[in-house]
């Protein structure tokens, strides 16, 4: 699995005393970096989709600096670049159009840049599968960072799903369940916190898929943006990818037929989107593993699906992430309780 | 020149009172925005080339918290948007290559996001022709804010420029001039603080450029990144495109024939980077400006070259801002004096 | 209440075109402020008790800059001051001891500077009475932002109240109830999002004493402080700040006899802390209202507790701005239902 | 000089698996701690005197965050913390009359907090002594990080000292030499970056003067503010610091009668300011040296003047560090060269 006598990548810049060593030294240090951090120091890109547009990644600035943090703690030299956000809830006429095109960003930043491991920041829908099938095309050392889901949205007494909610939207208004002032009330009720939506759709999806591909830290995909643990699993994504550069851990040595085969059985276990199978087979297109449409039925149409989770079932994402029990039944967990219709 | 009365293209997502409208506004208020920031105020991007790979453009997160502040003032609503940033010092071949990548993700950007207004925030070489070119072909509204040159080089009780020293490392080294530890010195002394390449090299002449072409307040170009000027002009200019917004005032209004030629001349004038000419073509072209090489020659060729700057000549941006004048000479511009060979 | 054309106190400052004037704008002008800012606009304070040694105010600075964005929409020149923060869950011996050093900071700094208005930023216990008193004695108009409580702390399938939690751990370690991994893992689950305690202690407490004092804006104080809500009033709180230097409300104006003795009216019916007591009055005599500990008898020992919270009762501060009803009983809230015991 | 198996001071507050441990541990860890950070690393308290009524320290945040990076590559724990900032060019009547006070904030935040180690962030004239006033009463091991002069201010082809000029405004206005345009136009002249007054007024003194008590890196005092040469030096302070508690380097170890005589000594070589000794003599009382007028007067007086600085001279800071020789005399200092009256 690994080399690790291999010389850094980015030493083949950093590395030189020559006319070309200066280039690609001297400008970077107008940001005041000290001499030690070119000499043979893990070089992590940190490569972001914050954008103020993409708000489900509105909180990802934050998050960059915490990973950076546990990149310094590792040895590590984290150096952070953006590639074009797609904002699933604002661009039109999709954001779909443009996964492909950030897809490009994300590789050629990474060809182009002195970089030995890649962290990706991710969230709304589309900045999952487009960074990692750019990160694939180059096959570095890459870990991924899932921002996490919006809390629970809280409504009049009730909970209410970020996406489910708007398919709800029309009928209500038509039957005059709705004013103009309830609307506006809900807007912010139902997106009361940062994070991508937390019903169990697109984001939700791609970020357990990360995570069941062994992407990620375990446990990170369900955790909302707001909660500690989730910028505690931030931070040590950061110390994690200083150890996988060492390790020569690249995602092609991850990304095998089994942990496709894996995503796939954890998808159909929690209700996952159906666009987890356009996403999946593009990334496994990237890395090189033969992916058809029947493995999905042939390996997913027998899991049982375990949880209740919006917008097939009941619950949120916060839910899923700490069960608090339900007080009917006695069952630890929310989301696999049966006993409210 | 303009439609006063014209209904803001922003409100074609965030106006209505319906399903669309709630899906427009909902998850964008996760980040804690109230209503009213909803309702017909100019929505202005901030097109942000930042990143830590692109060291010239490394001060402009600073730069756009100024230039929000200015939008804010003006009454409008600022939303930073980040694109894939092009570090010609770092990026492996070229970060030519990348330019029109680059102008894409400007452009989709633009087009499907919902704003009324642009600014773009530039600084290494291509990041200013490759974020106007994608504005053009979507034509609203815009102003550019170039991040600015670093301070003049200084090195061994001398000055040093950027980019010009690069050339002579070679000989130096075998020459036995520049010793190890010289040229680490060198390197943190040619680029002693935030900024781009202060010779006039490509960096400075796309800033001349934007600023000849009419796309920025007026004096800005050459001041120094760190200059407090920089700030007050940054933060005007988020003033100025509110107003651009009202007076509908698009890219196609500006950047006529005229607006061409007068970049031309002025390039000529200043002793401009050839680059000018590969950029300012393909801007032309997609604002539907008919510039062919030969306008380059027959507007410039005898325009006499007014300033002393290098790499053709002696001095470097910091003067060119500030002419301290001549002890020698008492002429009030070091960059036009003669004295010093 | 008001004197509209009332010259602004901080023009004393910047209004003159002599030394003086000189000296007070030209330093500040270094962050690149133009001309503008100076003239005849009111200068809000933020007054910022953010410190990472104060968790329960970690997340301030970003207030902060909410809130000058409410500042500069309406008007107003922004200007943040630190002050000595108290971080109650540190500081040894006590956070208490330093209540009053804290105040000199708070009122020399609004005293000594040329501000129209201020904001007070405010989170773990004392640096709300500490930022008050301080501010009373120098009676400027004043708005208080309290930072919000943390989300309900989640262990083990139930919920952890932050301070409550702390006084069961001893026992619980005797009976080996609490292994070294348990108590570890309590203690991010009870501090799982940014905020000060959940539990109606002190904090919770003064922040309930300054909205009913109607020094915050309405509903405010409940809000978790990762909530989108929280961050709106916010940036509404620095939009009304403005308008408050306008009309010339000052702290005198509101805090009147009749202020405290709502906040103590309501601080019975919410079962806040104890220590309400020792800062009202401390309050009260800054501002010059006779209090004696008989009006804390008098009006309220007969006030009913309305709210189920800990320590008192079993519910937190989520529920007391959120309640999402009860499924036994189908209370709409949870802090007043009884039937779980 | 050292002891380095003494227990780190910080485990006090966070060693213990019960109660106290929990209460200390708990609050901090809602900002995503994990807890290997708890766990003997040298907790590093970085003093910062940040405020934007304070411009001559407005860039010491992002001078913070930069420390940061240093103490986590050496294995810290870094916790930043505000104290009371004076501002001396808009505090009334004067900032000397809070010295004091600021000087409580901070001894008082060190001795109450889990520190281990402090860096003391400093500026404007009386952040530096207030600071260190605090923190020897406390006598941790202790580094300061300076935050560097403004660059020369240029006015009208000409160089404008920050501090010099103001007075000569009165007369200057008097005989007509000074336009209210010019006026205003002056004031970003002279602040035209960020940073202190660049004269050797009472800011670059105090700086000179830790530099020569030995509580820096050598040669940071003089380096402008906007110098990256200053960033890399500041992140080198957050790697010494860790070191100076590793190897339990007090300040009194450091602050000896020695170090006194060093700074008066070099205080007469570069002209310091009178203020130079009220300061000292207020610093050598906390720490325990005995220091006289008398002393000022012995070591001091038949020191040569070695530099040509603002006020008593010519130059400004930013030829200090960068001298770039005389091209008349050609000297290699223009701060040492007499040919210019």
């Amino acid at each position: 699995m690994s080399n690790k006598n291999k010389k850094l990548r980015s030493q083949g810049w950093f590395g030189g005393m020559n006319k070309r060593g200066f280039l690609h030294r001297s400008w970077l240090r107008n940001q005041g970096y000290p001499t030690y951090l070119f000499q043979n120091r893990p070089v992590i890109g940190i490569c972001n989709t914050w954008s103020e547009l993409t708000p489900c990644n509105g909180h990802l600035r934050e998050f960059a600096e915490i990973v950076k943090k546990g990149v310094l703690e590792a040895g590590g030299f984290p150096l952070e670049f953006p590639v074009t956000s797609l904002g699933e809830t604002v661009m039109r006429p999709t954001a779909m159009l443009f996964r492909n095109l950030a897809s490009m960003d994300v590789e050629e930043s990474i060809r182009a840049n002195p970089l030995d491991g890649v962290v990706l920041l991710t969230g709304c829908d589309k900045t999952t599968p487009s960074t990692l099938m750019g990160a694939c095309s180059v096959n570095l050392p890459t870990i991924v960072v899932p921002g996490g889901p919006m809390l629970n949205g809280k409504f009049k007494g009730g909970e209410i799903g970020s996406g489910t909610f708007v398919w709800q939207i029309k009928e209500k208004r038509k039957r005059g369940e709705l004013s103009d002032e309830d609307l506006l009330e809900a807007e912010i009720c139902s997106a009361r916190s940062s994070g991508h939506c937390m019903t169990m759709g697109t984001a939700s999806t791609m970020a357990c898929m990360v995570e069941t591909l062994g992407l990620t830290l375990p446990g990170i995909a369900a955790i909302p943006a707001v909660d500690s643990r989730k910028k505690a699993l931030a931070r040590i994504s950061g110390k994690r990818i200083v150890d996988m550069v060492k390790e020569d851990l690249k995602l092609s040595d991850i990304l095998t037929r089994q942990a496709f085969e894996n995503a796939i059985i954890s998808n159909a276990a929690i209700g996952g989107s159906t666009n987890f199978i356009i996403h999946l087979q593009a990334i496994a297109g990237r890395i090189g593993v033969d992916l058809k449409l029947e493995d999905f039925d042939h390996l997913g149409s027998k899991i049982p699906l375990l949880v209740n989770l919006q917008p097939s079932g009941e619950y949120l994402m916060e839910d899923f992430f700490t069960p608090e029990g339900c007080r009917l039944c006695s069952k630890r967990s929310k989301t696999t309780c049966t006993c409210t219709p």
